[in-house]
Parts: C-alpha cells; sequence; structure tokens
C-alpha cells in the first residue's frame, strides 16, 4: 500500500483544477483548431467533443504557476501538448482499430482511415505552428521538448503495436515501452509551465521527473482499468487490451511468472479471446499477484513522482494542485 | 578547326545537380534517421530505397549557393524537407490504397496500415527536430516556414481526398487545392536556402514565388502523367488517377466544358472504371482541348516562376542550377 496520506479533499482539488484549466485552455484551443483547413474542422472537434480529462493542459498550466509565473504563460504549452496528445489518440484509434472512444465513434471509424491519418496529422503540425508563432526563446525552447517527446511517444507506439504479435515480452520491456509512449509526453507537460516561464533549469529538472514518474505510475493504472476496467466507465469493451493482445504490465509480469499458469496465459493471449477466455485471463493475471504488483509500482512510482516536487521550490497552491492531479488521476486520491 | 561551343542542355544540367545534391544530403539524412527507434528505420529505408528525384532537397541546397552561401548551409533544409516530403508520400500511399511506388511496394502495403501510419508520424517529428537541434534564429524561423507549409500540405491532400468523392470540381478549386497540395511544399524547400543563408526578405520572397510556380507547373505534369503516364515510367497502372476518381487538373478543365463529352466523362468517372473506360475517359479529356491547356498552364507558371528568379539578384551558376531543375522536373528541357 501506498504510505501516503492523501487529504480528503484531494480529489475535490484535482477535479477544480482540471475543471478550472479545461475552462482557462479551451479558447485557445478553440482558436487553434479554427486555424485548420475547414474540411478537417468537423472531424477535430466531433474527436474533442468526446471531452477527456484534459490533464496535459492542466499540468502544463499549474507547472507555469507552480514556476512562479502566471496560468497565462502556460496557455500555449496547454494548447500544443493537448493537440500533440489528440494526434495521438486519433492515429492510436486507427491502429489498434478501436471504434469507439469516450463512448463515441473514433474518428476513423466515423469519418474513413484516410480522414482520421491526415486529422492526425495536421493536429500534430498545428501544435509547433502555436508554439512557434511567436519564436521567443521559451517557446523555442518548448517547441523542442515537444518535438522530442512526440518522436519518444511515436517510438513507444511502435513498441506497443510490435508487441502484440510477440508471445511475451520482459517486464523491463514494457516499462521501457510504457515509459515511452505515456510518460514522455507527460513529463514533457509539466517541463512546458517551467520553459515557458522561464524557470531555471533545476525547477524545470524537477517537474520533469514529477511526470516521468506521474507518467509510470498513470500508464500502470491505465493498464489496470484495460484488463479490469468497467466498459461503462472505460467506454472501450470488458477486457480490451486482452482482446488486442496488448503487452501491458499486468500480463508482462503475469507472462513473466514460471509454471503453467503462465503457460495457459500465454496460450489464451496467443489467439482471438472468447469472453469466457478473457474471464480466465483476469484470473490468471490476478492469482499470480501481477495485479497486485502492476498496484504496488504504480504507487512506488507515485512517491517518487511527489518526493522530486520536494527538491526544489515551489508556489505551495499550485504544488498541491500537481500532488492533487497527480493522486487523481492515478486513482491514489481516496 | 571548327571551334565548337558545348552548351549543356537543361537536363545535362539538373541531372548533374540533383545527383550531387543527393550525395551531399545523403550521409545527413541517414544519419537523421539512424535517431529513430530501430523498429521504424526498416520500413523508412525500404521506403527511401525507391529513390526518387530529390528535387526538394536540390532546391534547398541550390537556393542556399544561389543566395551566396555554402552549400553545407542548406543541408539541414534538404533533409528536413525530404523527411516532410517521404512523411506526406508514406500517408498518402495509405489514403490513395496504392501498392506500389517507384516500382517497389508501399510501406503499408509492406508493413501494414498501422506501422505505415507511425513511421510517417516520426518522419514528420524528425524534420522539426532536425531543424531545431541548433535553435538559432536562422533555423528558428526554417522551422516555422517547414511547419507552416505542412500545414498547407495537409490540407491540400484533405482536399485532394474530399474530391475524389464529388462529381466535378472547378477549375479553380483544383488550381486551389493543387497549390496547397504541391506548390506550399516546393515553395518553402526553395525558402529554405535563403533563409538558412540569413538572405535579405527580398530573396527569399523572390525564391519562395520561384518554388511557387515551380510547384504548380510540375503539378500540372504530374497531372497529365498520372493519366498518360507510361506504367513502366510512373511505377503505378494506366491512367491510375483515372481509377482513384482524382480530380486533377485535366479531369476538372475537361469536366467544365459544357455538352456531351463532359458528362459522359462525368459518368465514367462516378464509377469504376474498366481498361475501356480509362482509355475512352483519355480520349474525352484530349478531344476537349484539356490537355493541351493544361500544357499551356504548366508552360505559363514555369515562365512566371523563371521571372521571379529575374527579380533579385543571386549567384549566376546556382541560379541556372534552379532554371534547369525547374525545366526538367516540368518537361520543358528539350
Amino acid at each position: 500500500m501506498n504510505t501516503h496520506t492523501f487529504t480528503p479533499t484531494a480529489n475535490a482539488i484535482a477535479s477544480a483544477t482540471l475543471a478550472r484549466a479545461a475552462h482557462t485552455v479551451a479558447p485557445a484551443l478553440e482558436a487553434a483548431v479554427g486555424r485548420l483547413s475547414p474540411a478537417l474542422q468537423g472531424p477535430v472537434l466531433h474527436h474533442l467533443a468526446g471531452g477527456g480529462k484534459g490533464v496535459r493542459a492542466a499540468l502544463a498550466l499549474v507547472s507555469a504557476t507552480a514556476a512562479g509565473a502566471t496560468e497565462e504563460t502556460g496557455v500555449v504549452g496547454a494548447v500544443a501538448i493537448e493537440l500533440v496528445h489528440n494526434f495521438s489518440l486519433i492515429h492510436d484509434d486507427i491502429m489498434d482499430g478501436d471504434t469507439e472512444r469516450r463512448h463515441r465513434s473514433t474518428v476513423w471509424s466515423e469519418f474513413g482511415v484516410g480522414p482520421a491519418i491526415i486529422v492526425g496529422d495536421a493536429l500534430a503540425a498545428l501544435a509547433l505552428q502555436v508554439l512557434l508563432d511567436e519564436p521567443t526563446a521559451e517557446r523555442v525552447e518548448a517547441a523542442r521538448c515537444l518535438v522530442q517527446a512526440t518522436q519518444v511517444m511515436i517510438a513507444g507506439q511502435a513498441d506497443d503495436m510490435a508487441f502484440e504479435s510477440r508471445d511475451a515480452i520482459t517486464v523491463q520491456e514494457c516499462l521501457d515501452m510504457e515509459f515511452a509512449k505515456t510518460s514522455a509526453l507527460l513529463s514533457c507537460a509539466v517541463s512546458l509551465g517551467p520553459i515557458l516561464a522561464g524557470a531555471p533549469d533545476g525547477t524545470i529538472a524537477a517537474l520533469a521527473e514529477f511526470g516521468s514518474h506521474f507518467g509510470t505510475a498513470f500508464q500502470a493504472v491505465d493498464d489496470m482499468l484495460g484488463i479490469w476496467g468497467e466498459p461503462s466507465r472505460t467506454g472501450k469493451p470488458v477486457g480490451n487490451d486482452l482482446l488486442q493482445h496488448k503487452k501491458t504490465l499486468p500480463v508482462s509480469i503475469a507472462l513473466a511468472r514460471a509454471g503453467d499458469d503462465a503457460l495457459e496465459l500465454r496460450a489464451l493471449l496467443g489467439g482471438d479471446l472468447s469472453p469466457a477466455d478473457v474471464a480466465r485471463a483476469r484470473v490468471l493475471i490476478e492469482e499470480c499477484g501481477a495485479r497486485a504488483e502492476t498496484i504496488a509500482l504504480a504507487d512506488a512510482h507515485l512517491d517518487m513522482a511527489l518526493a522530486a516536487l520536494e527538491r526544489v521550490e515551489l508556489v505551495a497552491g499550485p504544488k498541491s494542485e500537481l500532488v492533487a492531479i497527480a493522486q487523481f488521476a492515478t486513482e491514489r486520491d481516496r
């Protein structure tokens, strides 16, 4: 179990912060989307109407205020990181064959694969356009951070896809892939605030480390939802990650065990899974302790994330918002 | 003894320039690709092994020397523009369902749609990484130019795709789409040299205008190849653009004519085309004068491109190379 003592208001702080950030970022995000070719705006708005928590945008805003700047300083970074995140979701949905996200049809399933490819491409380019509109030293540095993180994220997505056709991967391979796929962009989100604020390197590094560990915890929790999450909540079929042969953290931990259960799991994941197969795979993963180990790993990385925030001086209010968002998004808020 | 003055043809100058540029750019391009995740390099190298004339890279190099800088100054721009161009080809081939390019299997048909999407994404990000590695004022400006041109290109590709399902488009709609799809990136290619060279705005503007008109001429010639080109040369089936219901310039001109022939053409292009349909469509487009009008339009834009080069002072040798490349690539070199 996590050793942190959580205030009962973490959930409330996080929810309020995310709502405030979404409200602050929305006009700038809409203005950015409005720069796209009219033909592309429809699919983008269809996608964005699905909502999403806006964690990355909030991190970009709050990391700016944590570094002593105004929230406004982080807005351009928040818009850029949301654009990149949504570009990756739109392309991921094609690659994964997902027809629904956030209880809505995905862009490719609604408009076709070609339009979904081009819409994702447009959002990726738009993110850089937004940052480079006014090429101050801070914004250029933010663009460098974002394009670097984007490249790492793409490498992680490529590995994630390649791992689907492998029998098993090591836990380390999984952690590396998940760091690339998720943590790099979250780390960038929390770096954008201090970068745009012109904060000292030490502050940027500490916030980047916070984001990196938070990302690992966040992805571990997401992996659990991909296996045990309620469809009503995830917006995806029961055991969706298992159906897609995703080698997520619980799966890679379970497959690394010795014994017949691991062999049975490997055989189940080697073919198309029936609902009974999904149920059996869930039991196998849970009984070998892989679920508990995944939770423990998420807790450990959340602790490391919070510890990173203690290494530098940050504005108290925003700092507590960062803590609350991390706890909320990793479901350690209750 | 007669003194024989040998004037090399535009073709010879262009071929030599393209070969020299390809040789100069290759090591930097390979180094850039080497930065990608190993899993992505295979598909990229498969794609790049198909060759291609390297017109955009050559324009970036030669435009630097035309503005008085060394060729080396343009190399980073040449690499970046080739990366963006190849990203667009890889994604276009998915969207168009093309299984072959340059007589080789396309990335999606060889490796799958998912890997082709992600490989294209990686090249697009890599182009910006390369430029922003050393964020000098010139390179940042080059990145701004490139990301802006990329966004315009994406809008053009979206229109190109959307037009496939329309009965007809106006000639102006076609010209606007083709400007966006092709001319914007070619204009950027010729701007990158002077931008990286820190040349005066007037020089950048004149070269950008050269690239813009050259792009329109280039696309018009490409449109003719898409209808009348030899498969042995284009690497695509006979009348490939007609099979795909592409509303290219000859088609949009022909459809805009009054009379029964235009109605017959519209009907032919409204469904799947047999080889006999392709042959008949070719005749209809040619007999109404649309082929000749397309050639005339290409010639007019080539003239405007060359005129733009006269507006500013450029280094003579590189300037003649730009002229030769424009003539060669628009098949006006003999």
